[in-house]
């Protein structure tokens, strides 16, 4: 079986002339005048591989537009317009209704208009297209990291895939961390900011949807670089760590957060935007010129780790 | 149980102010330059309801994209960019293949460039977001129909139905005409022409989906006016008109093909634009200002009907 990133690549990734930026990063780019590109994603959300049935429908609206908006995000531009995709099994008017108002208040919430799309017959299943603008000298492309750079990540981490185990199968967390988690796994929370500010202080950015490793793999491996990460910052609520050890951090993945790299230079800079916007953003390490991704303890010991981020397919 | 375009308009179909068209069309459009809009359309084909199971990958690569290509040549463009969602329950490598050889010769024959999209595990499903690009000058709205406009429609209509029908149950078809029908059904083909010049010669267009009569209320009611159909007019196989009635050609569906409304004194124009493009154009009614749609025999018998297009969700 082959895992997702090599079908897409053997088979649709082909080289495209007249575009800035093809298939391959968390959006692809395309020329809007001459200060902006367009940047477009879509992203599919499937009953049972990317939501859970008992999932609420307002929640799941919500969701289905949130990780769209997160791709955006994540090449430093903003969103704009959407379309929507909407499978199902049969026409539950009550769960469209319900499913529609979680939709407009993202969509709301992060200025984003529906302009098109279509509902069908099939099994659940949501797919969104999305359109947002990033000013050409704002583009955060997964190749730009530079060796030095701090690796910075917003939000917190191991949430949502904390909240998915226990939804899975109930086990001893308390009642407000599990409240937290499960709304982090329902209702993520992409940040909310003047991001052509964010992206001028930084060089390269992924959206954390696959679990903080595997999505900081693909900056590396796209900037041949390597990255030092300090486990004890990573942003995961003390209870995670001492329970479940940081895997939940490192790969439980549908944080829907931003990991950014930019010049120690700008440190104190990005210190200021997080308290000024009221954003969460903490550094978690730094880019390396080796090539590996050292996972590093307080005291200096090294780890080594078997579990991945999640891979389609795998 | 609602119907899928009251589902849309009651749940989805909010005012749009900042672009020119939202949801309503064969495609959105919003401003690309002072001379042009985009168009933007999203089509989604799931198994069991657009295609069997046992349907050819190849053909399915070809038809996924073909069926998006035909909502912007509906609306007076040129294709441009796609996006491709696949979900498979498994990645079944030879399948990709295949399905990603069909996408891949559609795309080079109507020259579109795949720029994005994502595979996913779930029930059998590609959604596909197509842009295009379309003169200001030349946009073909449903709204745009005019008393006294001629009705066209380009290619032959039934054939995919009857191709469907056939593919469920077998029954005696003359075998010339049932493999041009099963072709029909699993490659559709858009026409491939100047739509710039076609657009034109034109005052609106809707693509022929979900059967002509279907579609063509989405032109009556949006530009509110009425339309006399020619029965005999209808360029569909004698076969199909002597053993299976109109039905096929009129609420059969999965045409895709165009139905476009011109002034009258375009005929000549568009006869020799036909020609010309080696298109099969063929002039099957008009345009009234009763708001009724009727089917006339030549013999101005009035037919009515019962059997309405396919209606996703009915």
């Amino acid at each position: 079986m082959l895992k997702e990133f090599e079908i897409i690549k053997k088979n649709f990734q082909k080289g495209s002339a007249s575009i800035f930026l093809g298939i391959g990063d968390d959006a692809a780019l395309f020329e809007k005048n001459k200060d902006s590109y367009w940047a477009i994603s879509q992203d599919t959300l499937n009953i049972d591989t990317h939501f859970l049935s008992n999932t609420n429908p307002e929640n799941l609206g919500w969701k289905s537009l949130a990780v769209n908006v997160s791709d955006i995000l994540a090449m430093g531009g903003h969103p704009k317009y959407a379309l929507l995709s909407l499978s199902m099994p049969s026409a539950n008017e009550l769960w469209v209704k319900k499913f529609s108002r979680g939709f407009f208040k993202c969509a709301k919430n992060y200025g984003v208009e529906l302009i098109g799309g279509d509902t069908t017959h099939g099994s659940l299943s949501i797919s969104i297209c999305i359109l947002g603008e990033v000013l050409k000298s704002n583009v955060l492309l997964r190749a730009n990291a530079k060796v030095g750079d701090d690796i910075w990540v917003t939000g917190e981490l191991g949430l949502a895939a904390l909240g998915l185990k226990y939804k899975k199968r109930k086990f001893d967390v308390p009642k407000a961390l599990i409240n937290k988690a499960i709304i982090s796994l329902e209702k993520p929370q992409p940040i909310k900011v003047d991001m052509q500010k964010l992206a001028k202080l930084s060089n390269s950015a992924i959206d954390l949807s696959d679990g903080l490793i595997s999505d900081l793999e693909h900056i590396l491996s796209q900037s041949k670089v390597g990255a030092n990460i300090f486990l004890e910052s990573l942003p995961t609520p003390v209870w995670i760590k001492e329970k479940k050890g940081f895997s939940l951090a490192l790969s439980g993945g549908d944080d829907y957060q931003l990991l950014l790299t930019a010049p120690e230079g700008n440190r104190q800079k990005l210190i200021q935007f997080s308290t000024k916007n009221q954003i969460k953003l903490t550094r978690i390490g730094s880019i390396t010129a080796n090539k590996n991704m050292a996972l590093m303890k307080a005291n200096g010991q090294l780890l080594t780790f078997k579990e991945k981020g999640f891979e389609h397919f795998a």
